[in-house]
């Protein structure tokens, strides 16, 4: 872990499984507001599967690397309030994370390594009482206000020489073959996998997939490259492998779940992207 | 089309068919306060039904003719993301569009006419790496933050001459009655129609509706002039009738769909005001 | 009702049932950044169960107090649009509150007494044409707008000597009980009661609840207390005695509704604490 620093900017974004319903992000956006009325917040998504840890580090990856340099991100996904898990500040060479201490980092530590982590402990940032439920409001929203202020992370408590990291399936190469796993659907069902650039040329067509009795016999490069309710493979956003349906769920067509693992063969002899229809 | 110019305004405003759960809207407000720190993001819906370029069209009227003059409006349902649909910038007297160029802006138009139309074709206004699936965040998004940072919308790429509409039902008057279509319904179940000021007078009482074996026998003033759970006949708040069941679905209520027709007859020889409840 | 004012700042938040999807609230934005391009919009929420006067009021009280003094709070939770119910201005020593008067405030104004009524009748200070079901864009909005700029509360309409307030449950304390009941549930299920710390000391632990068949034997200190799947007691982040399941429902779990009853009876010779499983 290095020791560079980045100037945070009054930018906070927001993330959580709160849900929309019930006014908590709402009171994070006004502990804020209160304690730093130059506040610029951002929602990202306050719809993460309810205590999926993995499902927020992905959400974080989606959206994280595309704001401002110094900009301030506050997750809280966080089954363990109040238990003994540490509330921390994370800084990278790219910004500050605000979240607990659970494998939320792990997927912004792979593409901007984490350089230092601070156990929240001067609670003279957090509100005054602070509840046994919602930390959201009462430890990580006063804390972001405060780091967006120009409170440099090393005042918010010690510094910690480790952090926890979710444990991450790694996609396989073979001669013929590269095997993933399923790492995450998005609400429309379109499933993104751990395999990227490195096991698969993108560019190249000649790719098969065979899952659970349905098959994809090549790569696309549009989801209306196929016809409506027709799966198909694609370079997703993030640019990993992504498996959808056009129009349709991916996770329903081929009966996914997170975490199950699909096997993608080279095709023989066949120019797979002849079979292509509808560009 | 005509040639004046709006001045942008650092007010942008996204329409998507997104979601909230995954950060892909949160990658869009990272890409364009990375280029326009000063922009103003303001969310009108991520709710769009999933590429339904109708009802984005609609909720585009319902929101956008109500923002400041020289506001940007992105609007992302895009079923044919990656194919050869154009990304455009869309003029008119009031604001500037940036959409993809598949009927979106056809009830904008239908208020305040398009003037000059131009597909995204300098790419130096995207981001660097256009992925195949996420548009809204490599295009829609950069380009409005450019947009709102004084870019001249012709600097863009080449004016076109037409662009993409939708084929809208309209609503024809008899003697004594008035035949239309549903053409939205909200996510409480009220089922807007084309039938407007121009073939209603919402001030008289006088018209009765049956369908599919239900009946309504007078235009109301309020959802609460009904019984709870009573069907009413009102004009929505865009000036078009609109069926609506008081605290419930005139979706369900009237066993409807969006493209339904419905006709509406004159009552004769009776005050049909007389029967209203609950005033 | 005394008679002191705040400073309104143009902090405007909006809280409504309006749902996300049809650009309804999108269209209160721009309503207000056309009268004050300097307002600053926040979200409290827009998925408040639909008219739901009870489940608003409680929203309010969850988000509202955490704003800094002086901002504006537009609520609209309206089933009675159209019919004649006052749309009002509310006055209490921290905030203006903007909404229909029909009880929404009645949490709020058991924190922070309300100070003074005003009825909206000044209709310049609304849009020119007022439609007859949706006055969170055409009054609500607009009227906050004006605030926003300055506008003193007493200059849009009547003062009023009296407002709507809900009829709420109170908790009764027994000699060796309390009784309450279930006032909100939150969108997790979580159960929120109002049984507080004048009923319940909330740091003891040998209270024991049987409900529905159901058992739960401690106050716990977090979530994580229990397994995942048991229920649990647990001092909610606005103070009132929550009952809540690790991970899962209290709503489903015990069967409740919004509106039960539930007593709690003090443990006898007990010393529930060494009975909590996994701190």
């Amino acid at each position: 872990m290095q020791e560079e620093r980045v100037e945070a900017l009054p930018l906070i974004t927001l993330t959580t499984d709160f849900g929309d319903q019930d006014g908590f992000v709402g009171a994070m956006k006004g502990v804020i507001l209160s304690i730093n009325p130059e506040a610029q917040i951002v929602d990202i998504s306050h719809a993460v599967p309810r205590q999926d840890v993995a499902a927020g580090a992905m959400v974080l990856r989606n959206a994280c690397p595309y704001f401002p340099e110094g900009t301030i991100h506050v997750a809280v996904i966080d089954p363990g309030v109040g238990s003994d898990r540490e509330a921390v500040v994370v800084e990278t060479a790219h910004a500050l994370y605000v979240l607990p201490d659970n494998g939320l980092i792990t997927l912004i530590d792979q593409l901007t390594p984490v350089q230092r982590v601070f156990a929240v402990t001067q609670l003279g940032f957090c509100l005054p009482d602070i509840s046994r439920t919602f930390h959201g409001r009462d430890v990580f929203a006063p804390v972001a206000a405060h780091l967006s202020r120009g409170l440099p992370p090393e005042e918010v408590g010690s510094a910690m020489t480790s952090f926890a990291e979710l444990d991450l399936a790694e996609a396989t190469v073979g001669d013929d073959f590269v095997e993933g796993t399923v790492v995450y659907a998005d609400v429309f069902g379109n499933c993104l996998t751990n395999i990227g650039p490195d096991q698969v040329a993108f560019d190249a067509f000649d790719w098969c997939l065979t899952l659970n009795g349905r098959r994809v016999t090549q790569l696309s490069q549009a989801y209306a490259a196929v016809p409506t309710g027709a799966p198909l493979m694609i370079q997703s956003s993030n640019g990993f492998l992504e498996l959808a349906v056009n129009g349709g769920s991916a996770l329903a067509y081929f009966e996914l779940a997170v975490g199950d693992r699909l096997r993608l063969e080279r095709a023989k002899g066949l120019d797979a992207n002849h079979e292509e229809a509808g560009l």
